[in-house]
């Protein structure tokens, strides 16, 4: 029997931390960008940790993964073409090709050390990646989006980490502007955006900067994250159109959180975040 | 300024860990039943600790006490009396006295301590403790809900802590036969019934003993709560009576999180409740 230890990740904004008890660390590397270890918890499965923060475990990504994809896709009338910013795990991708209607997904990582350590370490998560509809490049997704023929894309998905070091560019109205651009009518952008309650400032200026872009409807949906700071994250969505509150109930495929009362249930504003984001 | 440290829940059985940076301890006692500890923290204003378990904080507690009462206060039609059994940071009995309805609330905490200090260090909690409705008992729960007059309740809020120690008894099929006995036709008893994704199997046991003593329906919401294990709790409804999904969507008073749409919300059941739970 191994010594037991935790992982603990203390967030120094939120005054409040989480941590996994670990068996032992798989691998630690330092690559071009960031510092990435993988942990074997005792009840999570497999946990990743970039520059010391918490990336996902195998045990509860499936929230987030779900709740960064099938929103934003059943709100959509028909999402052919869709691209995922950041997502280099893997698991966001996967979760878009369960859809039949998707065409193209492209995946813009700008670190290919994620997703070669995903295959290796939480290799369900990429079990999508050789449909032949799926297409894996490492660059800047920033770039990416802004040299994106305009009117080319039904979903953008931002899945990245929090809004400092290479994320940081990902936060503005500028970077939002090129999805914008790279949208058909009625397409939608989603961002991850943070803790409702710990980061409602972030989220607000989020909400700011997506009407800034041009976008015609905004919306904020909690879910559960326990991985993540307070165990309470949100993704946040924005229209090149006006409705963000229909969606198709037409899941085909098997899910462990989202079904069409969940997506219901995530459109609910609670009411602290009703003034701030003018709900 | 004083040197920072950290009040950290090492939660055993789900190898997952929730701390809150701490400017200092403010108090310790051994009191007859456990050990209790409060902290000053950085973010989260006051924290208890009972027996190393993380009970509340000044921050976050709205979400706990708001769906601790306001959703079985709005399924029943008419709720004049109520009984609350733990509970003794007072803020479960705050909630509950927001509704003109409630004639009568009754308090029942083994531990006289937790509601003394929560007067001192969390008086928000207890600013409705003088209310002529308001009834503090300081005695056993279950022996109170066994030698209840028959009928003679509208609601049950059992707001204890885990089901170890002194709440133990609070989990099973003899206390909610009580519960059930005490309540009139159409009596909702709701318990705290821990976290969704960490505590399924308690979950589960929780409805087939609630089912066991006679309830007719049994429903789980789940919500966010930040300084509990995972970050995602949960209550669990039973009804003397059919329905627990039709509420009454008429409530006068401020919230922080409940409003009619989270109500709606907290009733949609993730997809890997369903099988388990029967739903």
């Amino acid at each position: 029997m191994p010594q037991l230890n935790w992982f603990t990740e203390a967030h120094a904004a939120s005054g409040s931390s989480i941590g996994f008890r670990t068996e032992r660390q798989l691998h630690a590397e330092k690559t071009q960008f960031q510092a990435i270890e993988i942990y074997q918890t005792t009840d999570w499965g497999n946990l990743m940790v970039i520059d010391g923060c918490i990336m996902l475990t195998g045990r509860d990504n499936f929230l987030y993964h779900e709740m960064m994809s099938h929103p934003a896709l059943f709100t959509h009338a028909n999402p052919k073409r869709v691209v995922v910013i950041g997502g280099g795990d893997c698991g966001t991708l996967r979760e878009v090709l369960r859809h039949v209607e998707v065409e193209s997904a492209v995946q813009v990582e700008i670190d290919e050390r994620v997703t070669r350590l995903a295959e290796q370490y939480f290799p369900e998560l990429c079990e999508a990646n050789d449909d032949p509809r799926a297409q894996l490049l490492f660059d800047d997704g920033i770039k990416y989006m802004a040299d994106c023929t305009a009117e080319s894309i039904d979903v953008v998905i931002v899945d990245s980490t929090d809004p400092v070091g290479p994320a940081e560019g990902l936060f503005n109205a500028r970077f939002y502007a090129s999805c914008r651009r790279a949208l058909r009518a009625g397409g939608i952008l989603v961002q991850q955006s943070e803790s409702p309650i710990a980061h409602l400032e972030l989220i607000k200026s989020v909400h700011a900067s997506m009407r800034e872009a041009g976008f015609g409807a905004v919306l904020t949906l909690p879910f559960p994250q326990p991985c993540y700071p307070t165990g309470w994250w949100s993704c946040t969505m924005a229209r090149k159109g006006d409705d963000l509150n229909t969606f198709r109930a037409t899941k085909t495929f098997p899910t462990r959180y989202y079904n069409a009362e969940i997506h219901r249930a995530a459109l609910a504003q609670p009411e602290f975040m009703r003034a701030p984001l003018g709900g």
